[in-house]
């Protein structure tokens, strides 16, 4: 191979230099200790798993998204996992069966994917998350909400806003209050999900043509939402709704967005999209969902959430402090050094006289024992 | 696939169940910090690269053992990383050639194997590691060694040791005081490494049988690798060992075996081992070593260690203490729930009154603002 080949990465994969990887160092710090003092116990997954294993806990995650192989041991195919919810749903599923519920488990480590997606082409990004199991409440759910929240904004993130949905809302509607024949229900909620009113009329939902108008602020939203409910088949989702936001009034601006579904699909009755100034997708998603149990056994109720913050990591990096570095000119004394690095100075040690400690970055100088300005 | 298959991971990849996910979690802040504290700034390095371009840079590190699969969208070889210093020489060589020398920099993160080696059946472990790079000088091997062994100290190791090796030693006595017929000089490293005397005088190497002997506690069997280079050639390589000797006494056990090669094919002139309290195989290893600079570049000497706690975690999980439980009761008030948090406890908020605090790990329950012991 050429000389410089030896220097490529393949496209969407790339290394976190020291600023960012300082400052992502710093986010999974500060949500694991967020999630640590919520009662959120770590667990670490392995990287790779069986593709069929990942796969089968995974509804709805596409197995073609995954970086898979063969196995040279098993010679079975073999998936790098893109999402670590379905390994700790495993986990609670198996090794974690008897443990008292609800069970709360936090992660966090690097996922991998074939393809970015949509505007973001990195294949390899960083996912935080918790999951609370056992319990699909709203208690539950605003526990996640408020953590997720919390968990954020203690990394770093400003401006965090959270938009509510209900993913299973036309099938709570077109059971009873709203009926639709079975073979318009999927094309109505993709023109709900579109926003599309002419088509959602089109497909049969001219019924469901004010949730369309339920989005926004989540204190109007919800009040519009509840007059569209005259049946009071959302009652119980609306008073749950309000339930959760009451919870995190004040931590976070909250809209509603009853009807979207894209990247819902396989929640239950509550989901929620996390964003954050200066960030332009998401942050990271949740919501409530089902575990498959272990075999033989019941499905589990869940709530957790993931958060993806690679985006951040950029504006954080500019903002979070690395620390002041002190240089040790050669024959320091070493419990001098020792003493100011456990008063939060990076040291660094000349090892030779050509060292350099502006050009390393030092701010300071050690002079008979005192940190004196360069 | 069958509901049981679900539930299996492949051979020799396995989870972090919460007491030693918070050991793995403690493990790497402790070290980090310490090496923070050094003046080593953090990289991230990507899970996958080129095959070619990680097998180029990891001289002797076989790519065979590496994870391998056709990129779809390059449609070229990828390789999961299975030893992350070869991704950080490459950073140095790209992304910070500019960067004032010596670079300290440091980094952790999963790396994987298709096989474990010897009695580890493990193919995912934790690699955690530091490389100072534009030196291998007794000064860098020293603050090298030293790092190792304090941030090994800090996350939690136990009666610590370090092995010191030579692992150019036969090329530097053949090359002039004792010199070996070309074709006799690798069937005598094997010998050495084999500590065989018998095959070692049938290989021609009779006069290397005194290496043999000085090998144990530091200070004793240096004295008999003095002894033993009448000529001299080594002196510098024996200085430079009582110089790195002297700089970590009293902070670990300090043994020499000069001829140990096996894990230091690809070491310059130093090479050292870890071993710790309560683990059976090696902690980590490092030396000095050369990196292959930018294409056209000249190499760069350059000097690190890596460490993999894995084995540790185990009996760090018994003794590192994960923060107390205390139980939050229906109604409780959140500003003192948090209050709570904030002086290190981990709360675990009821969602309904049938939460059991005592099966939910708690110590003590909230009451009238108070912690009250269960």
């Amino acid at each position: 191979m050429q000389d410089t080949d030896r220097d490529l990465l393949p496209e969407g994969l790339g290394d976190r230099l020291p600023q960012a990887a300082w400052a992502a160092q710093h986010v999974r710090r500060m949500a694991h200790d967020v999630l640590a003092g919520h009662g959120y116990e770590r667990v670490d997954t392995p990287m790779l798993e069986f593709e069929k294993a990942l796969a089968s806990r995974m509804a709805g995650v596409q197995a073609r998204r995954m970086f898979r192989f063969v196995d040279p041991i098993s010679l079975r195919m073999l998936a790098v996992r893109s999402d670590m919810t379905a390994q700790v749903a495993r986990i609670a599923a198996t090794s974690l069966s008897n443990a008292a519920r609800p069970l709360r488990l936090s992660y966090s480590g690097p996922v991998l994917a074939i393809k970015g997606d949509g505007l973001d082409p990195s294949r390899e990004r960083l996912q935080i998350g918790a999951e609370l199991i056992g319990s699909d409440s709203v208690a539950a759910a605003a526990e996640i909400v408020e953590v997720a929240i919390e968990a954020l904004r203690a990394a770093g993130a400003t401006g965090v806003s959270v938009d509510f949905t209900l993913p299973d809302l036309v099938d709570a509607l077109s059971a009873e209050a709203l009926p639709l024949p079975s073979g318009q229900i999927e094309a109505v909620r993709q023109m709900l999900d579109a926003k599309d009113a002419g088509g959602l009329v089109d497909a049969g939902g001219a019924a469901y043509l004010p949730l369309l108008y339920a989005v926004g602020p989540f204190a109007g939203a919800i009040e519009k939402l509840a007059q569209f409910d005259a049946g009071g088949v959302l009652a119980d989702r609306i008073d749950g709704l309000r339930r959760i936001a009451a919870r995190v009034e004040g931590k976070a601006r909250l809209t509603l967005d009853p009807s979207e579904r894209h990247g819902f699909e396989y929640q239950s009755w509550f989901g929620f999209t996390i964003y954050a100034d200066g960030v332009t997708g998401t942050m990271g998603r949740g919501g409530t969902y089902r575990i498959l149990g272990r075999a033989g056994a019941d499905p589990e109720p869940a709530t957790g959430f993931s958060l993806y913050p690679d985006p951040l990591l950029d504006s954080l990096a500019v903002t979070s402090t690395t620390p002041q570095r002190l240089f040790l000119p050669l024959g320091h004394d070493p419990q001098v050094a020792a003493r100011q690095r456990a008063i939060g100075w990076a040291t660094v040690a000349a090892l030779d006289e050509t060292d350099d400690a502006v050009a390393l970055g030092c701010s300071h100088r050690l002079e008979a024992g005192e940190a004196v300005p360069l």
